[in-house]
């Protein structure tokens, strides 16, 4: 039942980091969304904006974990789980370690750029992981965009 | 003599990074300093900003990517060289390799959390990297102020 619980909310803030998602594809950035949650409150949305802002490191998860930090008022992210549509990279993932955020939750998993196969002890080894989260809805939206790129 | 003319300007460069580490030391910040030169201009200067903006994300190196692809006007750093007094970390490597940077200088190996050890194939295949310059004083500055933390 608890498991239960865990698994609609995941599903539900997995939701709006896809609302992000589509935020970006309708600017023409590569679709990832990403969202803090702490307690049960968003403190932080955010979309990839590296096209936008000529910026390589404006990544969804990047601006999500200066946002939420910027919110709480303090850089630690120890009582939240950071939501986002694709498997981090190295860069975000090293900033999540960085961030000593409590939980990672991600939709598809990236098999060319995701730290689980580069940087696989990034995270703070209190963090925990759970993928696959919409995966199929986050893979879709990411294929989708390269093959209308193609 | 080619090599000479060469470490002489990574001196250099180094040493203006090392400017950038004593300012962050001086407004309590982990004295980390990086510059980008792109051709013989110097494009960005950045130090660690972690405390100052409660953000695990403004590292020096994170800070002069931003800043130097704003000065150009892209995202891409292909024709720079980024000066930074400690070995970058996982996230700032990842960063490195977004970018695409030509060239990585630094100076003091980082152990506990240096990409080379933690994230080692984070650069871009073609970026090229020097180890060790002014190695001692970087190293010192960062061991001095960890001492004067205790």
């Amino acid at each position: 039942m608890e498991k239960d619980n865990r698994q609609t909310k995941d599903e539900k803030y997995m939701r709006m980091a896809l609302a992000e998602a589509h935020a970006a594809q309708e600017a023409g950035e590569i679709p990832v969304g990403a969202v803090v949650v702490c307690g049960d409150r968003i403190i932080a949305r955010a979309h990839n904006l590296t096209e936008t802002l000529h910026d390589v490191t404006a990544h969804a998860e990047m601006q999500a974990i200066t946002a939420a930090a910027d919110s709480l008022g303090g850089k630690y992210l120890k009582d939240c789980t950071l939501y986002v549509t694709v498997e981090p990279c190295t860069m975000c993932a090293g900033a999540l370690g960085w961030s000593q955020v409590s939980r990672v939750v991600y939709g598809a998993p990236d098999d060319k750029r995701g730290y689980t196969q580069y940087a696989p002890s990034a995270l703070h080894t209190r963090t925990t992981v759970t993928a696959g989260v919409l995966e199929d809805e986050c893979r879709r939206l990411m294929q989708d965009f390269f093959k209308d790129k193609r």
